[in-house]
């Protein structure tokens, strides 16, 4: 095992730690070890949320899920000799679940979950047509996955880190902060919001306390979205075997990395999945040096997958374009048109007996494909999802004969708000 | 060879053949054959401007590419028994570049072309930083091509055609004309425009003449968005071996194709490419029953996809996220975050020695894959697209070394606006 | 399409051409044609046989073939500048059945066949088992098969050109004779014959007439064997997209091509088939100058496969040891081990309700995987067989619940000896 | 983690813990633990040879291997109501090197070896050209491997026990005795043997003692080969995810694991690699209650290969025919041809620079695939062996240019016999 650099005890709280991480973004936030260009080290991962959602069968911790606390991340790790406008080039050597442990209540812990957060809450990408909370639990089986909540199924899962990034520069810190903080302005009171500001409150900045607490506190980035430093880019493909390059915006780099997956289709379009579990990731880190302008990588990491994805030969497909559910047409729209081509394929599986949110649920956790197919075809995008065949224990393609019905069971925890 | 049911002869243009095929959609274009569930048939197709782009080193005739005279599509073809309410189930045989043909005027004879649409012209996904119209010629040899216009490339083409689908019913078409009409009409003055009328000028109605034929060319819609029905939906890995699952709108369906592609990258981000070329399709067809409702798929085709694309087992990945160029943010926009990624991979080659509208041209052209990666983390969508580094003759990877330079030789033929 | 530079009238017999072929190999059988380093071109390939295989339901004709007439070869192309010492440089470009003709008495037009021969003519891997002749139809639908000698399977196949190599020197061919001899003289009337020694009846040799006929038909190897020179390797991965590099033993090099497979299983079992076809490949060829020196070449081509083979990920493996099905044990025997594992496949296919002769027919012809698996934990070889499950229309796995039976319908055509 | 049912303390030698396991096959040895079916459990494996062979630069240790000591298995584990007739199915779930440890003495600290024994101990697939001891020491990276002893390549592991089955019956461990017995006295001075009969010295037995210890010592067989109860089968593509089914001969089934590879070529053609280690297993285990008739499985394992296994989308292939290296010409032998193709392939490589002993290592390292190509052409078998290109820094494809040089350091440590 590589030297652990960032242990976390599952049975305490991720405050509650011998080395505390962090859970926003800020070239502040002290480094919790120093590594040298050329070193392997264990990092441990605490699952996002620490521990809020249950393995059970309520969706009520989903409902309530506490969004101020995400995500809980592990580091910052400091390169030795770093210095902004390198490249950190990072391999993923290995990653999964929490070591020697499988069972306990903490995701990781040989079980996962995926949530779909209620529109009130956060809400996710169909957030519309599936309002409430729903969550699904998975129980690993070596690198397989099935679930008491969505018959029929099972799969080998495509893990991943969902967020891993450097830290931001106060410059690059404030860009973020003025153009989303525009963005928010344009409708500050919608539900879902627009973007999340700062927010002090739940905010987990490692060893900072008193007025730097504060002042940190007030001015950092929170970790829900991808931005130019990486962070939580949900990218499915960005399995063992990677090998990615950041750019470098403050000495040290301050590499993070956090919200591991055991799986996900692309999009993680139910936004509290993928499968959602904690574990440890083995990396190996090295410097190119003045890399950023040397090929021209100065935001949105490049990487190289890995060449161990689980394989599949046979998918169906379903397509979407961006015309609105009642009819309106919308102007090469590919997020539209993804969600279109969901929602079909949602359609396609509730005629085999599944109730919508078992295939939503199934759609956002298992590795299915979601492609651009057209995006310059005026006015209609055009997206596909390809959901591999293999994961059913059933024929589900279409046939003269009709599909099969299965039993969904009791189905998927739902919880309306109150 | 399966019997030809739409003989195109190279040496004539497309309205003047045995039958004449179409360019507009409507419920009323005559069919050009009836076919029976379970037969099997040839087509030949045109490439979609019917010969007015050249092999040669200039682009002005990308820049004046006559656009309402797109697309060249054979058919339609009834099915026997084919009514409202069926699924048409179509497998692609085979398909390929012009047979018996390898060199000669036409896109197809051993040759074809990906082009860039100036802005003023139709422009494309990358239209405010490419402006300017852009063609590339690429040589077939077997399933490889390659380009006098773009060096040190050479790929196994992912063939397949960009359009095919049924005839809207009348109802179908009222509805595509009165949604695009709205979004016309909200800047109907854009260049380009948002959305493209019907367009009685250069409509082709296989045999309708005269009131019939002016009747229905006012009314018939322009083929360039995929739609309901299918359409142009350019999906790249609609290749053969594929079986494709069509919505009936019409009695007899009346299939459709055409806008064959030698190969081409997923987004078919260039417009005018892909591989353009003329050639053939066999196609298999058979019907499900009433399977529209069956099968909950009213709308946009389902299909299972082939099982011989080619392999490439190591990517080049670039991610984008939807922050435009200028530094704004945008709330959740797929489409964005893709030109992002693409526009960071055209950057990236750019520091290899590669022209900028030759990488352009390259990622419309090559088999890369561009996938929805996160769409849910707000603000920020993230897509990724993945480069096959195996296309290279010189490896595209990042190192620590720096990048080989290589020599662009001429370039890509722009031709600007005059 | 390349210029045919070998054309093949699928009315005439492959001795009544406008180019006449050959059916032996010999340095002395003059070229049909030259061609330059760079050069594309097609050729036509007549099926082994010439036409003795009907489409039917009955395998007296496999029982009765003509040994003494194959393989019907196209060629030989010389190649200008190719010296012996050169490595030949060859890319399949592209192949498949008989172009423009999909009906006909040809194998390739439409359909092609797998013939197991009976031990008395020829035998097969598995001829103690199975001593009569079998015979399979194989119908083409685009790139796919089917049989109604063997239901419910269907796929993909993996198309290549059995044969195909460079003429051989005189001394080169001497040692063939002289080593086969050699064998031969072991079991002089071993029933089937360890070799075939030359054999100037049915012999076909180009051009040559009379005396230089006479000569030439007495010395040429047969083509059965692959031999240094390549020759009947059956290689099944040796697939269109790949690039092959022979030794160059006669000025010109003196390439010649054919036994087409349209698919193959791993070591083509049935020995006739495959499933046998004829139809056309387009080749491009270019020299290595002294290559065989260069990179340690004098014998057995080298080459890289192409990156379109059918894909499958999941397959049911067998395993083999080498002792005999009288317990006899064997040391380190991979041709043993790899009978016993096709035999432990046959067997398991019968429980599913298959024929055994079905179920080797089937081995033969679909793309199975055949693996040495351990070749030196002494005294026991382990091979392994590799059928991917989902060219079967129903699970062919094993489950608690027991195999599925079909129903094997009239069964491949037999024909014992009389 | 699974409930560790067979521990190993790395600091202690196999027999030296406290479960013993053992190192020869027979029907008397007890189980060191009983399962149920729908069980899940890990188990330890120490690697093969208990720790005799160093991470050092001297070949010595492979030159004087113990061989009456392996292989060290860990179990049997009795299987509650497994009968004989039942099939037993084995879930790999994961495996790995000794998890925690990256370095120490034992192989699966973070490092494994590959051997090839001399001829006078044991031998290889190639010990008439390499009847020296050689030894290359590979280090982990995560899944990848480099090599001190072998330059420039790197390689992602196809991770597999070599060795895992049930225990024999009474009556069929007679059967091994009898035949392998009888092959022995055929040549019983041959150097290396031609199998290896019952041996007490060094034996292994669990908890037996005394008496019954000598008399299970006198009859237990060796492990070395593969054979009906599956056993030392080597098959590289038994990976992560592979579902078995074993036939049960006893009462209990005794399953036994063990001989880890952290990677292997087909064949494990160094007889002492693949890359050997020591680490642990997940198994999932449930049965068929008279599978073996009911599925015809009873001998030779059947098994559903795992779904990660590394991907390669470009291969250099070698073949190789049944002639040996003296020119004499051997009747379809296909462990002849598969020699020979390995051989071409080791000469090829030693163009580039390698030593012929770094190739052969390689050969036996690496994730290449060994294919039965042609199995019925008399007189020559064909066998390919396909090496992937990826593996390499730099180019190994045969080019107009020739080879790159490179520097083979200072190479593979190598023993002779004294």
């Amino acid at each position: 095992m590589p030297e652990l650099l960032f242990a976390l005890d599952s049975a305490r709280s991720f405050t509650d730690q011998e080395k505390v991480g962090h859970n926003r973004w800020h070239p502040d936030i002290p480094p919790v070890a120093t590594v040298r260009p050329g070193q392997t080290f264990r990092v441990d991962c605490r699952e996002w949320f620490d521990g809020a959602i249950h393995n059970d069968d309520s969706a009520e911790d989903v409902r309530d899920a506490p969004l101020k606390r995400v995500h809980a991340l592990s580091g910052p790790f400091a390169v030795a000799g770093a210095e902004p406008g390198d490249l950190l080039m990072v391999d993923i050597l290995d990653m999964g679940p929490i070591p020697q442990e499988d069972s306990g209540p903490l995701a990781g812990q040989g079980w996962g979950y995926t949530g779909i957060f209620a529109k009130a809450n956060g809400g996710s990408f169909l957030t519309d047509q599936f309002p409430d909370a729903y969550k699904a639990i998975w129980d690993f089986k070596g690198h397989r996955a099935t679930s008491r909540h969505i018959p029929r199924v099972s799969f080998t899962g495509i893990a991943h880190p969902g967020l891993m990034g450097t830290a931001p520069s106060a410059s690059l810190l404030a860009t973020w902060n003025q153009r989303e903080g525009a963005l928010i302005a344009t409708a500050p009171n919608r539900v879902p919001p627009l973007a999340l500001p700062p927010e002090p409150e739940n905010a987990i900045l490692g060893t900072l306390t008193g007025a730097e607490f504060d002042r940190v506190a007030a001015e950092a980035a929170r970790t829900a979205p991808p931005r130019e430093n990486g962070g939580n880019q949900d990218i499915k493909n960005f399995t063992v075997g990677s090998r990615v390059f950041y750019p470098v915006y403050v000495p040290g780099a301050n590499l993070s990395v956090g919200d591991l997956h055991f799986s996900q289709g692309d999009g993680e379009i139910t936004f509290c999945g993928g499968i959602e579990m904690g574990g440890f990731i083995d990396l190996h880190v090295d410097l190119i040096k003045n890399g950023m302008q040397t090929y021209g990588v100065a935001e949105n990491a490049i990487f190289l997958p890995g060449n161990t994805p689980p394989q599949f030969s046979q998918w169906l497909a379903f397509s979407g374009i961006s015309v609105t559910l009642d009819g309106e047409q919308r102007y090469l729209d590919s997020q539209l048109a993804y969600q279109r081509a969901c929602l079909h394929a949602i359609d396609y599986l509730t005629r085999f007996g599944y109730q919508p949110e078992q295939a939503y649920l199934l759609l956002g956790a298992a590795p299915i494909e979601g492609r651009f197919s057209g995006v310059v075809d005026i006015p209609n995008s055009c997206a596909t999802v390809y959901l591999p065949t293999e994961i059913f224990d059933f024929d589900v393609r279409p046939t003269a004969a009709g599909p099969t019905r299965i039993d969904p069971g009791p189905g998927a925890p739902k919880a309306s708000l109150r």
